[in-house]
């Protein structure tokens, strides 16, 4: 279905929720709201359905949009969500029941009715905004923020490599609409608490760089997580940090979890190291670029042992001995 | 001087030579080697003066752009330098020179006998994009490259609170030239090197975070950057770290230069501090959310006591007391 195809389709329904995917990000969320601001200014009943994993980041952009307790909808339609397993557990009841499916990944496993889908979109927000302003007639600066919010997060705010000139081209249509950019991007891409960079500077210290500087190996324990005063949410994603630094080709990167176990966190270009391969000899798994591994019952030193030997034995089989 | 006289003023000159800041960052390189290549491209002769502080990051983009040692230029070009006290060593000949000075920042100093100024470019190479575009009619891939470089390394690819929807737009128009942004994205904002990290922890272990945890000041001093064995390129743009630790709204980062002096980088929220009028009084100048000052012939101690100072009073101009 094409973008003005979803509008006429949209316009000659009514009472509509939307749904967002598990774990929810900036596109997701955006998407939803926007749509859902964006049906309602044309005089339709649109609600966001409720998502418990919504963070600090992106509640603002979503507020106002959930839908009451009692709502009955008549039309679900589903945002930036490309299989039904990534639909959260509030979701359970709509299984089945996607009308419209708006997305931006090749991947879509075609669940729904009818299936809006451009893969070469950087974000489903480039979709979302082709659909409010052209298809519904419809925007204003609450609309351009949540679409600027699913466009900027998905692209890595213009860095990643799936940024195009329509990317930037709708990021500056949107900027036309209000004074937010700055204040979402502040949000969004420079804001870290000192606890996590307090993390990432123990993680450095004690990381060791081996195979001429490629391979990096770090840990992060429960003492650390404890002397910091850092929770979950600052050692969030910490499996990154050492994958930037300068030569780095793969990084591991243990993590003790609460109950003792040690978690490994494989990153790595493939063609260096693949990550899948590496982890199912720690009986783990993944994709070849991350992946991970967790084994009960060994220590620290056991633990590092144990990956070092995996990560070996795969780049031996990678690359020969 | 508007851009169609600036470019009127080039076009009826020939043996330029363009002139680029002190520690020179990816606006005044990347508008240096653009407007070369496309003087060149226009059958002038045209040349980049030598600048030694070059760093690795930027080195590709000016390739091939230097002056011959025995180059005899007849007239002097500088672009993105808002002052003569900015020329870097090289240029010392050409104090009292520069014929025309395209530049981006308000405070320019009126030093050239022609200026083209537009304060309102996040980047220099917004103004130098308009000048090769429409002005001298040259547009190709090294250029663009070269102008992509200098406007998204000033906005902070994008995230920074100068970006325009013109900042996109120009970005958008500079990507149908050739495939490079995310090639100069993964080096110049997805890749740090061991020693910058080492340098941000250490920055992080000194800072001070006063007002609430809205004010952060921290330094690096010579002895930082030689136990770390870091250089100026590890160093660079070291002042945005501390403006994103979550609640701080104003980073003062001091660094000690090769000389012994130290610089204040201000990077604030305007609406809490306005960078630009609080560095005026430390006799230094930029912009709103961004500005820098030094002060010869100060310790640490007293530079951090003048900084505060100076913010402090600009705080209370902005505020009360």
């Amino acid at each position: 279905m094409r973008v003005s195809e979803a509008a006429r389709w949209l316009l000659e329904r009514d009472r509509f929720l939307i749904l967002t995917h598990v774990r929810p990000d900036g596109d997701t969320l955006g998407c939803a709201a926007a749509l859902c601001r964006a049906l309602q200014k044309r005089g339709k009943t649109a609600w966001v359905l409720e998502n418990a994993g919504v963070t600090a980041t992106y509640r603002d952009y979503v507020a106002g949009c959930f839908a009451p307790a009692d709502y009955r909808p008549e039309h679900i339609v589903a945002v930036d969500i490309a299989s039904e397993g990534l639909l959260p557990p509030e979701a359970e009841a709509y299984r089945g029941k996607t009308e419209l499916c708006i997305d931006h990944h090749p991947s879509n496993e075609g669940y729904a009715a009818h299936l809006c889908l451009d893969a070469g979109a950087a974000a489903c927000g480039e979709i979302v905004y082709e659909l409010c302003r052209e298809g519904l007639g419809v925007m204003d600066g609450e609309i351009a923020r949540a679409l600027y919010v699913a466009v900027s997060t998905d692209c890595g705010c213009f860095a990643y490599s799936n940024t195009t000139p329509r990317t930037h081209r709708i990021a500056a249509d949107l900027m036309e609409y209000g004074d937010f950019a700055a204040a979402v991007n502040k949000r969004c891409f420079q804001t870290r608490s000192r606890k996590r960079l307090e993390l990432e500077g123990r993680l450095l210290a004690g990381a060791r760089f081996t195979e001429g500087g490629q391979l990096a190996l770090g840990a992060v324990s429960r003492r650390d997580l404890a002397e910091v005063g850092a929770d979950e949410g600052d050692a969030e994603e910490l499996s990154s940090f050492l994958r930037q630094i300068e030569g780095v080709r793969a990084s591991a990167t243990l993590r003790e979890l609460p109950d003792g176990t040690w978690k490994l966190s494989l990153r790595a270009d493939p063609d260096y190291l693949n990550c899948t391969a590496a982890c199912a000899r720690l009986g783990g798994g993944g994709h070849a670029a991350a992946a991970g591994a967790s084994v009960p019952g060994v220590d620290r030193a056991e633990m590092e042992r144990r990956v070092y030997a995996a990560i070996h034995a795969q780049l031996a089989a990678q690359h020969g001995t």
